[in-house]
């Protein structure tokens, strides 16, 4: 059995569980706050970082969502999600590369950081202005989400990919932690309620961090 | 023909430039400074990020660095270098991963910042803590590949990878700009030794960024 090493709010552990979800891989929970900075964590990943996926029998210790979804996407041939022509996979893994480095590093971290580890860790107050810039940011990055979908059914193209998953991850955590204000896109709202829906999301949207609440329309279907 | 936009001190298209160099594939560079922000460039690429890769008479824009390197990897059988079972794909994609983040964060990005970015586009001077915490974190990732090359031959295990790419192309950027003292690093010195005399880093070592000299070491194969 695979153990995954992941804390509820951290969306590169997110896309990693949407993936074995559609791939209807099954894997134990092991929760790891990283910013404790165990020891024991850093001997399994020398990054110190979620997400960690562990298969005791096997003897494997995978380690960075982009490898880990590669391993399954190479070993698991249910559910192609890193799939059809080179240039379609190109796609696929920058937009991939674009949600994790541009959404994550001008919504979902500062989110993160405001407030989840000033909160959990430094027990100070969230910053308006950087939350405030965050949130403007997430409406840049959603007209861009719009404006593929425009053109798509999904985020790569025309079937369901890791682009999707990796989006929906960041986007459900920066939900989570009221970052995300959906007027005025209609295109990738629609898009989320599809995602939000499908039943490995759902096991996601249930789970909640502690001394964080979401607000009332995250885990709702319609919102 | 391939058109790759970039400037010399990028170490990401360094990486997609080693790749090419061991793969024999031909390009022609294109020089782009992002910080310049070009409205072309963003049309390119919504990142605004190097590398991108261009090959008009296909149609193909091809970017971010890992998702190119993915694409040649696919569809050129010659000089794998993200090879073997799933396992090690897994290993040689983590490292990478672990170059383009760990690395790239805490050595090459605020090199390239306080000696790089600040004279030419701020015209401001380095800041002395900034540059000896890079120094510091040199070190502290050099013993990292000192441990793994005490196990191994290649970073990822027996045959040179992508990610023996990866750290040389980080660690060549954070040498020109005077950050690595290879020093009680003797696994790493003799490592990087031969990943210099390499034909594909040539031209690379040749290459000089306008008003910033390198050390007089940089370009030798004995150093
Ligand atoms: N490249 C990594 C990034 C993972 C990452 O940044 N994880 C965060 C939590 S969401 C973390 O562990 N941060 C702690 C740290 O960087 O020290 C991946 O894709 O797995
Ligand atoms: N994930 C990208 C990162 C590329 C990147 O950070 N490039 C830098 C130059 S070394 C850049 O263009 N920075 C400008 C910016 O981020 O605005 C890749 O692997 O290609």
């Amino acid at each position: 059995m695979w153990q995954l090493f992941q804390f509820p709010l951290c969306p590169f552990s997110r896309k990693v569980r949407l993936l074995l979800g559609e791939k209807g891989i099954g894997y134990d929970l092991v929760r790891e706050n990283p910013w404790e900075r165990r020891d024991e964590f850093f001997d399994l990943n020398p990054a110190g970082q979620t997400p960690v996926i562990v298969e005791t029998e096997k003897a494997l210790v995978l380690m960075d969502s982009g490898a880990i979804c590669e391993y399954f996407e190479e070993t698991v041939e249910k559910a192609p999600m890193i799939n059809g022509t080179a240039p379609n996979r190109a796609e696929i893994r920058r937009l991939v590369a674009w949600c994790d480095q541009q959404f994550y590093g001008d919504v979902t971290a500062p989110l993160m950081f405001e407030r989840m580890t000033k909160r959990l860790v430094h027990r100070s107050t969230p910053d308006a202005r950087i939350l405030r810039e965050a949130m403007k940011n997430a409406h840049r990055h959603l007209d861009y989400l719009d404006y593929l979908l425009d053109h798509r059914t999904w985020l790569a193209g025309a079937t369901l990919s890791l682009a999707d998953l990796s989006a929906a991850a960041h986007l459900s955590v920066a939900d989570y932690l009221g970052g995300i204000d959906f007027k005025g896109h209609e295109q990738a709202r629609r898009w989320y309620a599809g995602l939000k829906s499908r039943p490995g999301f759902r096991p996601l949207l249930s789970e909640r961090m502690e001394g964080i609440q979401p607000p009332a329309h995250y885990d709702k279907p319609d919102f």
